[in-house]
């Protein structure tokens, strides 16, 4: 059995995981806002010790956790968790969980394994399984096998540039990036500065709660409200444009998309389908399909059980 | 001793490789313009046949060629070889030295691993070997291994998007990819249409010689000519750009550049230089290094030979 873990700046989830992939029980919890690292810590534990407790031997941790972090000594620096700052979690883990492995990555690199491995991308030998949510990252799958890069960041496909001159600033200090424009708070922020204003009924929307608002503007696209409509094919197109990128750098089958953009329906995906026939010409390129994630929110434990259940596919020392 | 064949749409070039890397003996030859299989063939017989006469045992053949082709199989379809239609150069190698393995690869992929190999890209485990010359290719390694992709093309960064809105016609359909704006006849072509005369003296211009203008412009650039000046910062700014994507999306150390325009100098490599740093700010993305290549005319060959002489490095069959 593997204790898989699944740390984000919004929850933190955790769960069993079988030799087959399957959630035999799991947990989760809000992320302490604003917590300290032994607040956030602490959290932890709780959260697994109650899952733990009757079990005999856990064989294995994985864990995927925000970015930035030190890979493979996961040392982590969630971007929305300001409490941990090189905070040592693999170290920690290892040490309640002595003899037993311990393997940590970045949480977009888990949900492209997960994909991968037992959901839309099974069978797939090259893939990109992306995450369209409050960023845009990705994990890349070549000949079968998960890719690292040099700092365990490849497949970071929200800083592909798609709109080089007067592209919107992003958060990394660049501009014009996939994430710039098409992560949640952008597109939503870009749709309320064109004058949106939430209107379909049903949704509960409040400006404040990002994720929800994503979920209005989507509902509004879908309802034809012209500013939502643009709003999703800006996202629509970029994301279309860099996975062009993508599929003629590295040659890729299929394209997963999760995230809660991904549940956004025509609206996104026509716009995408367009701009990504438009510009993957070359022959090989053709190929490619986009496929929406199919494993929803146990993703995230799957794929941290898959850096040890399938360590041969997904899991890879530095050379 | 590995015989390696470099096969392109200007020349043919063949060559002895001992174990080391060491080109002992080489020859090459014009690749006959508008010649059917027979005589593109005949060409190439004719070509390593009193190279491998004396040769005790060909212990294998490397084989670089232009794209497209079906791999691993090896039928080429060189795009500036039209007598080649999915031609068996491989088989047709195999047939001609029985027993020997056979190993063929796209050029631009051998060029890569080359470089990695015995060039400028030695010691690093992550990188992009690029070529800009008539087109723009190139092949990855990551995590010291070179990766083929689906379909053998991965690297393939010249339908990279760089620009997405009204940029220009590309040979592959699509529009604003870097090739349609970084290649050497796309670039002299933009030049002249934005009124430029070859001028720097001592270069023998000839405008129907698109290798000979591309130098000609680099050289007018390098004293100043603002239009020459010009073009160089357009397709620079380009390459940066898609520099700055590949190295997100692959989390890259290095990038080797070579081809006729890596000759440029600065009026080509401080534009890019500016695009790259303008683009690739996230953490990781900034120790990515830009250099030219430095294995020169003999590369393709040493490319072609690795394919055998260093296999557990670059070459994977397919899972």
């Amino acid at each position: 059995m593997i204790l898989a873990i699944d740390v984000g700046g919004t929850k933190m989830a955790a769960g069993l995981v079988a030799g087959d992939g399957t959630v035999t029980a799991s947990a989760r919890v809000p992320t302490p806002q604003g917590a300290d690292a032994t607040t956030l810590w602490k959290t932890l534990v709780e959260l697994i010790e109650p899952l733990t407790e009757g079990v005999k031997g856990v064989e294995g941790v994985g864990v995927g956790c925000g970015g930035p972090m030190a890979w493979p000594d996961g040392e982590v620096s969630p971007l929305n968790m300001p409490g941990w700052r090189g905070f040592p979690l693999r170290a920690r883990l290892a040490g309640r969980f002595p003899g037993s492995p311990v393997r940590l990555h970045n949480d977009a690199i888990c949900l492209a394994a997960a994909e991968h491995w037992k959901g839309a991308g099974q069978g797939s030998a090259d893939m990109l399984g992306m995450v369209v949510s409050t960023g845009v990252g990705g994990g890349l799958i070549l000949n079968g096998r998960l890719i690292n890069g040099g700092t365990g960041n490849a497949g970071h496909i929200g800083h592909v540039v798609v709109e080089p001159d007067g592209g919107p600033r992003c958060g990394c200090g660049g501009h014009g990036c996939l994430e710039a424009i098409a992560r949640g708070p952008a597109l939503t922020a870009w749709a309320v500065e064109q004058g949106w204003e939430p209107k379909h009924p049903g949704t509960g929307v409040y400006l404040e709660d990002r994720a929800v608002t994503a979920r209005a503007l989507a509902a509004d696209a879908r309802a034809g409200d012209p500013v939502a409509v643009r709003a999703m094919r800006r996202a629509g197109r970029a994301l279309g444009i860099a996975i062009a990128s993508a599929t003629h750098l590295c040659d890729l089958d299929l394209v997963t998309i999760g995230g809660g953009l991904s549940q956004a329906g025509v609206p996104l995906f026509g716009p995408l389908e367009e701009a990504l026939r438009e510009h993957a010409r070359v022959e090989f390129a053709r190929r490619v399909k986009v496929m929406p994630a199919s494993l929803g929110q146990e993703a995230g434990l799957i794929g941290a059980a898959a850096l040890l259940l399938a360590g041969e596919s997904y899991w890879t020392e530095r050379r």
